[in-house]
């Protein structure tokens, strides 16, 4: 009864439509026929155990003793493992489709989980710095517990510094799935092959997009709305943008860019700068510049029509 | 024991109090009178089935074979009718409330889905060219499969393809709800009554906003922060403003616009024009346009004060 | 068989060195021996059922008739009350930390609770004029409904009225978390420190941030990326910011700001000012002020890279 | 990959004869094409919920004060009659389908709901008498509490009662559902049918069988393993089994029933009777019979075989 | 602060106690050390909906027409068939654990799988008979609708025919589970290795137990309570029971047996007979024998003592 | 519109009639409220997480290698001492209401948690040793895996073991809940104030009842539905019956009951009896008594009415 003013033989031909077009990939076989795909929900749940693990008491964990934390760590941390192991070889599989090498990648996600996993105290180091300077430099922030838990810069910054591990072994795709999940979460987009120094503070946040090839100093400010993005691209011979060039700002430390301002290009903001929001900048700056946009005109422009 | 600081008096009163303000809606009745609603929650449920069925492989079915894929694609479709038009019913019950209409409603849905079911296919070849668009135009695109799976530009444009075909078909609020789901996950807000052609590439896209009546062209490129939006309107003769008149822009063919720039009211930018960042922008400008921000100034403004 | 690459021994150093650096709190004895933190799951729940008290009929009572609404904004209420006294319990307990005050924590954390719910007719009442403005002030807006059902900017007003009410009474950490999660759902960030006057109306919203010590004043309008930030703050002895002091703008009535604007510090924008899109404004302007972007150049700027 | 040792054509031949033999019911059309089945998760959930309301601070509500009750209350019962109305308009429209009376089924559904809800307090005085000869009976019971919370024959009973009710009211289906669950749940099953008096006791009960047509005075008990079955029934011309006819026993006031007795038959057990376990009795006994098994031998049957 | 009255040194001595034992398993190795272990959750999942394509409109597919019915039923069995093969090789790992062996298990699971799905239209074909004689043979039951929705012996059956299929098919450990999860459901134990004829009839069930070597023919009805075990069992030379021997009783053609009746042995129930309740029977019977246990005495035993 | 027939004032006097009798409690106050009940919610999975200790890689901890086992069960262990505490003190709270002991119950409640666990290796050799028993004396099960994964009778005695020990440390009513959720499950009653020995087995099981004061020797088989009662017991001047006195049958060591028996009071089975199915013994029997019901009859009886 219900839905029966479609006919059999057009339902058909949608789903031939759509089954049709499944090929996608732009590998041979396309993705379908490859068994395992990453799961966003799977690397989503990880992610926030992994998290939870990087600042016990706060996530996951909230009521944990000192006698017994090292029992839940270890526990929360061998599910991460084989969860993670999952998603890596998943990635393998994925991007480089060959059913005749899934033993070959199981033991490469392996030794790249390994490694990841021997990265894990340096980061919670580098976050630990990321959560000091964000409550510094905030006057509104009133603790770094609050820092913690409310700020989707050090979510995002979290998410970022996992996922550009992962990325400096190697591991496909599953980084920029990791970043995305932030970004959604954030409207904070860093790119997992950005390099991003020590006690890093974005604050707000929303709309900070951070390119590929980014190299930022230490004690770095950047706030909502900043763009540090490429400006063109060059093309190969078929027409199709050649990947991997360096094409996106370098700030050295102590840079702070204001919201809203959009740094494109292969430039260099020297040590110590200050961008003003709103700014639109493709040129290199010296140490020490202060760079604002031009005095905005007061006038009676379109006053009749309601602006 | 709980609670037991506030009078039962006291709460008598409070509840009484959000319970007369209940009748929001400006239509007679209120709407708490009328027993269905749109879910949220079911609308949401049912686009995720619906992606999985436009990118089968990538959402859902993820281990789907050849062999069974028509199989589930044609459950997962029958699914997708079956709930959907139990909202769109819902949205034309709370969009005209009339208590004697609604089996009237009931065939109007039907009908409504039935010819939705059939844009289907076009809207799967539109997005293939969309995700195509985003491999080609972004160096850091790995693959299509990333563009499908990662990229927040393609999350949006599916939302606004299917909304987009609901809202031609006099849909109401449903569509709204698709775009706002989308617009809440990705930060890009595309409004379903906007008209957008062939091969649209959105990167980053956070803070993008798209209005109702726009029209943009085939192979247009938006960054993040983009507004296309209204200057100003005419008010009725009470003061409201009238509904439905072109007031955002047209984009022709070919345009780039850079991240932030902001563009207002019922101008057109020419074919292959390129509007720069940050750019504030409310005249038409003809072909092949580049429209820049003027170059900041640099000074020591403000040095001693700390920015 | 299953994550052995990796030894008991390095496995076990790198328990230990998460497990060390846990005490990030910057308070004695630091936060993992404090039983009670407040829970981000449980903040969002209460504040959805706060939302369908609010707002019966469009969230979570979807098909209640009048008859039976009493009962059911007891009983959702009720469920409010008990669970966000354990919340606002838990956030003093983290806040100042002392085991020998949660007696004396509980009679306070009820005490606020009481204050706080009687506030919610005020609350009701402030939102009602909000979604009239939103549905009054957007062509696009087809019903009160759909300002409710659809616009972020309400979503984010609602949770920034609850929140602000908690911060009035005191309440520690738990306002933030509440506009924090409208943050991430809406990518509007509003401070519940901010005091925001009648018939405000946010449209699209994403990237707005209003800062801690903003006053805004009654029917005033706010576009997508607007900032209205800190300039700078002056620092105490020890080199850190001086939390709370007013560092924020003013917006009188019936001021206008669009897209992407930047306003910084401690200025002033009269009554009835419009202050234009992309416009970086650190300075106080008279009432009636009308400020735009300088008009933007046309020129061949890197024509021949390919932007 | 997987699953791909059936051939597409042996898979669609097993598809198709599953959906063959779909048409299992003996009703014209079959019961595929009526569009509403009763739902037995619902069923199930929305008897805990009426539980809850007939036991509040047992079930679901278990925290709530004298104050806040009454809402709750409201709240739940009006939740439990909205499910039920569509679980008993589910079991009309399956049981006598008939597309055209759907308008009819709804009128008949809402009428039958009325009166169930207005049997709630009668229902509730009942249980509360077998809560208390549960007590009073079983030394090993602690507090009616205990028997509340704890014992498998209240929590049959309870189904039984509600089912008895809605039974008595000519809902079709519903009811047997209903003490199908309690029977899975406890082993006791209890047909709605059967008519059973005040301070009515099981003890342990797994095993427990009372046919339809059962008549079960005051203060009987009843142990595990207990039947009250039929012994034979007459077949119609067809040679179908007569539904209806009283063809199970008569338990008279003041009954007990010992372990894995198996009673069969319209026969009658005169008040204040004694049944022992494991007797098979088949013929009427008088007020105040005594009847127990005949000893058994003592004997060394098979005692060179191990038993 | 919580739990800390346990020492941490005797927190670990237990911990070391727990793991110590782990293994139970008596092959070598233990079976903590296989990573795939069947999943008493996930078998329930799969034949839950192995049931719905059986009874398609009763259980999971409440309302499908027969217009998309193939659609459903294709997709919910290759649902099924990808989730029962991962339980045969976690069986096949489990039962004969050997890492070397892993890839010739998930040939022999496919293999395993592919014969069991083939074996459906028989046992569709067998349920439906079961279902007849339910209908048939109890007047209380009103329809072979509830049969299906309402009666444990269907479900038990049901749950016994798959596993049937799969014990003959030498899937180890995953029948037993398949028919545990009747008998907790229903308190019907009948072994996966019994054989058990067409137009089977088991009324109420709570108790029945039917043994591994039992042979059953057709037209067999069989009451709760009712036992065909053995009697006892040879021992091998080391004291352990020989497994595999037959040892349950026979029965034959249109045999009834009441409820509670007790039946041991390898002893044949000849064709016709009917067993009454209670009795306790440990040697073969003729054809259509009439056995009863012997009439209960009516005495005053122990009426002082309150029996 | 739902639900209108029945009026607002009937409605409130069903709710007030509900509400009244909510005071079910024989203690002072009725226990609404005390804030705290037991959850059997949060029993059931509190009791299922220490299943998977006691049995670690059978449920539970699928996939755990003994590299990490310990740190699972210690984490898995502070979990089960976390909940349990909780229930033990809610348990305390409702037992024994009286608000101004809470301090008091829970330092009882921590004591009482801490000897428990002290007893988990003890429970887990006992576990250990009915788990071989159930191998060695049961020809139909295929290993230690299959006792431990598929027998209803190790889950049973799994829950009875638990709450015995609580039982014995004076927890009220939690040790029955557990008992009663294997009761639910199983089929078997075995009620936690019970003594029972080493080498217990149990087969198949459902219907099984074990009283409260039942004392149980080593090496003891019981098949289903056998029941060891009372059968009769003094009553106090009141006519209460008297609580706690012995009236449970004893069974000396080596002891096998088979199906259906029914053994009541306070007598004692001899070392080495045997007991035949559905006899029902009201006296003691001496050392490798063997008691079986007597030969049943064979007559025409009932031939005419169908048995």
């Amino acid at each position: 009864m219900a839905n029966n003013n479609i006919s059999t033989r057009k339902f058909s031909e949608i789903i031939e439509k759509l089954a049709e077009s499944a090929q996608w990939s732009n590998q041979p076989g396309g993705n379908i026929y490859i068994p395992r795909l990453p799961s966003r929900g799977e690397i989503h749940e990880t992610i926030e155990l992994l998290r939870s693990a990087l600042f016990p008491g706060y996530f996951g964990l909230s009521d944990v003793t000192e006698q017994f934390l090292p029992f839940h760590l270890g526990s929360l941390l061998e599910e991460v493992m084989k969860r993670l192991k999952i998603q890596i070889l998943s990635s393998l599989c994925f991007t480089y489709p060959d059913p005749s090498k899934v033993a070959e990648y199981e033991i490469q996600a392996q030794k790249m989980l390994g490694e990841f996993i021997e990265t894990l105290p340096a980061i919670k180091n580098s976050l630990s710095q990321d959560v000091a300077v964000t409550y510094e430099g905030d006057p509104a922030c009133a603790s770094e517990d609050e820092a913690i838990y409310c700020y989707p810069g050090i979510h995002a910054i979290t998410n970022y510094r996992i996922a550009h591990s992962l990325n400096s072994l190697k591991v496909p795709l599953l980084p920029r799935i990791i970043t995305e999940q932030a970004h959604s979460a954030t409207g904070i987009d860093l790119h997992p092959g950005a390099t991003i120094g020590k006690k890093f503070f974005i604050d707000h946040g929303t709309g900070v997009v951070i390119g590929e090839t980014c190299r930022i100093g230490d004690n770095v400010k950047i706030y909502q709305g900043v763009t540090l993005g490429a400006k063109s691209f060059p093309l190969d011979m078929q027409g199709n943008p050649i990947k991997g060039i360096p094409r996106h700002p370098i700030l050295e430390d102590d840079v702070i860019i204001y919201s809203g301002a959009t740094i494109l290009g292969r430039v260099t903001i020297g040590k110590g700068s200050v961008i003003g929001g709103n700014v639109w900048l493709i040129h290199s700056v010296p140490a020490n510049s202060r760079i604002f946009q031009r005095a905005p005109k007061e006038d009676d422009f379109d006053r009749g029509s309601g602006i």
